[in-house]
């Protein structure tokens, strides 16, 4: 995909999981951004990032940068949501549709794909 | 590159970053892994693990599975340190060369990319 094109709302959700899920479920969605235009992704993802923080399920969100310009993705959004049920709705509805298909999202493509947590540990866990 | 070609412990190390970088920073490790290979990938990664979790700068780390089998990386590992200068030595001793080398990891290729959090949000900042 070039960096003009645009992606369609279904494009811009993560596939269906093989199977039913249970418990938490966890976006990372990659973004293709030129390094000469950080801001304007990072203006036009925060404008977007409103609708989701406001849905039923949203739980926690991280905005990460690549420090190197050679990353393919240089953008990754982490996100943690209570269900994936609550995931689906919120990729559905009109407001989706309309935060990304607004202006300025054809020059970042983006690659959403959906995960579940195995492994979880920490410094304080050893 | 295929499933089974083995990577040097520099190529299962994350770009040197542009400029030096302050704060800390989040690994994200991408994981080849065929689908019936699960549970050989998960008792690998569980075993080199325990390496850098004593390391000093190591956080936390949370290992992700694709919900979905049509995803190229299916595994994703989540990784914070306090600092990159602990994460590059962490990275160069002579204990995660033999970790990263050991029979097995020919199987599993990695896509290692380190990031810095530049937004960060949650339910509760409504």
């Amino acid at each position: 995909m070039n960096a003009t094109s645009a992606m369609t709302p279904e494009e811009r959700t993560a596939p269906a999981a093989d199977a039913p899920t249970t418990g938490g479920v966890t976006l990372m969605n990659r973004f293709q951004v030129e390094p000469g235009r950080d801001d304007e992704f990072l203006a036009l993802w925060t404008r977007t990032s409103h609708y989701f923080r406001k849905q039923p399920g949203f739980l926690s969100l991280r905005l990460h940068r690549a420090v190197s310009t050679d990353a393919e993705y240089r953008w990754v959004n982490v996100a943690n949501w209570d269900s994936e049920e609550h995931f689906r709705a919120a990729h559905t509805s009109d407001e989706f549709r309309a935060a990304v298909t607004q202006p300025g999202w054809e020059h970042f493509p983006s690659s959403p794909m959906l995960y579940q947590v195995v492994t979880e540990a920490s410094a304080s866990d050893q």
